[in-house]
């Protein structure tokens, strides 16, 4: 941590900031310039709030300079982790996975009418939403266990493996025997008591950015489930909120390779909440595998003007078969290929 | 609902719109005019999700005309909401109710002698932290159900009430006794389900802002909790994220003035968190007051260079004494005064 | 326009929102619901300030139908505006174009040198700036008039055109015989007296998005121009400003799709200033391509360490050569080539 | 300036980082620690672009000390500045100071009617646009020279200062001899060649942030004029955009405590444009004084709904008239009272 003083600290003042800093465990340096002196602090809390020095007497501003997390940096892993699964399957390495499927489960015939047109077109792991708290109180809310029942059946009968939202702590143990990968949404980004617990389970675990949440957060984020011993953690960009009003959110495709050089973690992209249009969704998926996504998270259903979430964003079984081509021809501009 | 046809669509596309709405339960009344077919879509749902009819083809754009709430507006209580204590406090009439207290309860000491100072220049609401998941896995959590016990004794001795955060559905049994209002936090803004939960309680709720949720979400999760038969529900603006960085977030002092204006429920900020540098809490708190909130939280430390959290944006008990004065003098500029 | 009346409005207050809406030159069709009243104004004009309504007693909100703009409209020209050239290079059609160079012209050594390997890897245009107001008063500030010269030069030498900065009227002569391409700043988007000037113009304008302007403000400003005669505009994506501090701006992919829709005119995408990180330049021009970009524009220096403005943001020659030959295997992904 | 080298950095990367500052005039103080090198850079250049270093191997981050500025900050002139007029009037002192007036001067009958009311109510600074580049190019544009004499005129007859806005270098000199104060708009904050212009002006500046621009870029604005010789500059708030959607822009009250304690200069607030709602005006008004704001700026229209321009953002006079007696009750609270 560096702190600078003002040009107008008195000497009385810089000496109570490196007695404040002693205190909380920092060895300090102190260089006195022409204009200011400037402190740098050298510890091993990372968890200070640096805020508390800016507000003392004497204080010109404050920079950390290790980041935040530990776990999550690529140092600790440099080579990258490759997040692999029992049938082969793997997210991280060379090959970009595609997960798709409907928004929410809602019956068995929707949720096999999709997942047999999506696994012949291409894509390697299921999704759909068994719990759907709704931000309006008057909306179907996800078929729940019986949806789960249902992901894991049409899984297993199409060769996928299978990815679903955990949205509580009290839902993780039911959630473990039929799915693959546990989803963490945007809205729980920061709900710590999940992630705390979600550290413990021996699955892989999704992370997806809050549509407020800095990189940096994201990463603080999953550095929850690893401290927790979980290192299987997959991260997720879908869309930030700006000012822009046309689509819902601002789907940040430079996330990619941000996250990829301060991270060694797998990253991937949801364009289909990114975007919240489903004419917009084939531009995005196509925009994340060129700037490095590891995988892509993809909405489809077969009559998404009946979807009962979310039918905008979901692309046509034959929208989907047409992206993934697209996809099969960018990927080895990037040295890779489609899983 | 309007929506609006391009110039170029068909009158098959017009009709399949018309159909459609109608499917959905609407009634249609449409205008043609010159460049353009407009269709009134009239019924009962509020939780359409328009973006289901932006995609479709032909369609230019879609408007919602009814707000997407019911109970929330103000038309459903022109009067205004007064939320009514046993001691006879009230929040949302003439007079201005100030909750003041640590970020967290740390010790008996330390509750005690805050509480005492605060009461003394005129806090009416005891307010403290008894659960902390925190940003980073490596702080302090909180005291929990002691931390509770501690509130109450301390707010019976000062004549406060007691206001604490709820974080997740279990807890909630638990406070019950200890507390006079729940507050729910900014990240749980849109936690559906615990919303629901507190829709069932008999004790009034504190519903902070999302850092990005819009007003209209913000209500819309008041009526989430006033679906549920919870009609004591108090809103709070606590800072938003936006693009300047010299403050954690921008407060939103406009939201003060909207909100009373769209909605019957008491609004209320925390200059405290919505801008996280004890420096600038003072001037938020007096620019709330003259926007018009009905009360304000505002964290007070005895030593805030030792707590353990949130220490910089607590003001000292004496500037919490000025700042009080200040109040005093500006309420009766909005034809009010402090409580 | 739509207004929709409050619930609560009198039937007095109705009739002065329509009498209103008549004296501004509307004609007005009333639909009298169970809930409220909605008052549909149909008229030629489109420059209507809707907030004049929306203060008025009895209104709920107004709704602007017809897209505040008419020539930059998609509708005005369906199949696409092609900006052609005497050289032969088209912006608009199965070719995706690249222009490159320097952020600013810093000596004839530096430009040739920069000009000759971007020439060869593939640059059909040749950008770089002759004036650089900058912001800070203590900056390098352009060649001026010397730099256009030496920009004609090169790119007549290289076989490429060129494009430059135009920052306000005043230079616009100056500029004419040097330049094939006029280029607005993502400041001077919102400058209407330049734009008007502009419109008069017998060259193409590429017309940068601002930092804080919505697609609909970008296509407004577009707009002024054609409104001027001026129909060969080129819009430009180049970075929004988020609440992520990592990149200086978050660079809007989804803008190259919403645009393409929304309007006929070219759309291009500046991932150097969109990033203002090298690192990030090379994803990010591959995702523009993969979203649909009719064309790049590139900063590249030959030694950006000792560049005298944005190197940070500018590529090796090199590297510039290995991103053309990715761009050429993205390309056939959404049936183009790379001119 | 304070860089972190990566704990991968090698020796040879550390002594190239050592180098290149060197070269570009900065002295070095290097500190290695357990994990990682850190270099503080000390010189007198402030205007070194910090991303050269970031996309440097080895480099993890780069930290900037010293503000980019020098004239602006409060440093420079702790006593604060008092910008002083010809009648007695300052802005800056213990004085609150009104401007006030239409949006647009319209007509002689149009302002002197409003500039008679707002003088009665206790307005000291006439304000009234006499250059109006709107955002469609088919809108009013203003009366030019004629808006500016009839300013001069009706601030003469009424005992009223006079400011209005500077479009572009071309009018300054038609504006010095009518206007007491050159408004610089929000789109022109970083028109730098115009604050260049500015800064060698012997009249005072009135600085509109940007509505995407950070505080720190807004003081950078102010040093640029300053720089030029004119230290009359005074700031203003005037609402930023964020992703809010129920007012045009989110006025950030918080800029003004923040503004008074990084600089000297006196910070002002236009609660018209910051919210764009009538209903919303004087409510952030109050806020403004009771933030601290040294002045406002408040648009008055005697009949808004027929303004050519911005009448929804227009106080009646009577609402003009009531909000001074609020702003005289406010004051006193922040030991101020109102000119």
């Amino acid at each position: 941590m560096i702190v600078a003083m003002q040009e107008t600290a008195t000497e009385e003042q810089i000496q109570q900031i490196i007695e404040h800093l002693v205190r909380m465990g920092f060895s300090v340096h102190r260089t006195t310039g022409v204009r200011q002196s400037i402190l740098a602090a050298v510890g091993a809390r990372i968890d200070f709030d640096t805020r508390n020095l800016e507000v003392l007497p004497g204080v010109q501003e404050v920079h950390r300079i290790s980041a935040p997390y530990k776990l999550v940096g690529r140092t600790f892993r440099p080579e990258g982790t490759v997040v692999k699964f029992a049938n082969g399957l793997a997210i991280g390495n060379a090959e970009v996975v595609v997960m798709a499927g409907p928004c929410s489960v809602e019956s068995r015939e929707q949720l096999f009418t999709v997942a047999q047109q999506i696994a012949q077109a291409g894509a390697r792991v299921l999704r759909g939403g068994a719990f759907k708290p709704r931000s309006s109180p008057y909306s179907f809310q996800g078929l729940g266990l019986e949806g789960l029942k249902l992901l894991r059946e049409a899984g297993d009968k199409f060769g996928m493996l299978v990815i679903s939202e955990v949205m509580e702590i009290s839902q993780i143990e039911m959630m473990l025997p039929y799915v693959d990968i546990l989803q963490v949404g945007a809205r729980n980004m920061q709900n710590f008591n999940l992630l705390r617990e979600l550290g413990k389970v021996k699955k892989p675990v999704l992370l997806k950015r809050g549509i407020a949440a800095t990189l940096e957060e994201l990463l603080l984020s999953g550095e929850y489930i690893m401290a927790g011993g979980n290192y299987d953690v997959i991260l997720c960009e879908r869309g930030i909120r700006t000012f822009e009003t046309y689509t819902r959110n601002t789907m940040d495709i430079s996330a990619i390779p941000i996250v990829k050089k301060l991270s060694h973690l797998p990253m991937t992209a949801d364009p289909s909440h990114g975007t919240g249009r489903r004419d917009k969704v084939a531009p995005m998926a196509r925009a994340s595998v060129a700037a490095g996504a590891d995988a892509l998270l993809i909405e489809v259903h077969h009559d998404p003007d009946k979807a009962l979430s979310d039918g905008a964003q979901s692309l046509f079984p034959q929208q989907f078969a047409q992206l993934m081509g697209e996809l099969r021809m960018i990927a080895p501009a990037v040295g890779r290929k489609m899983a």
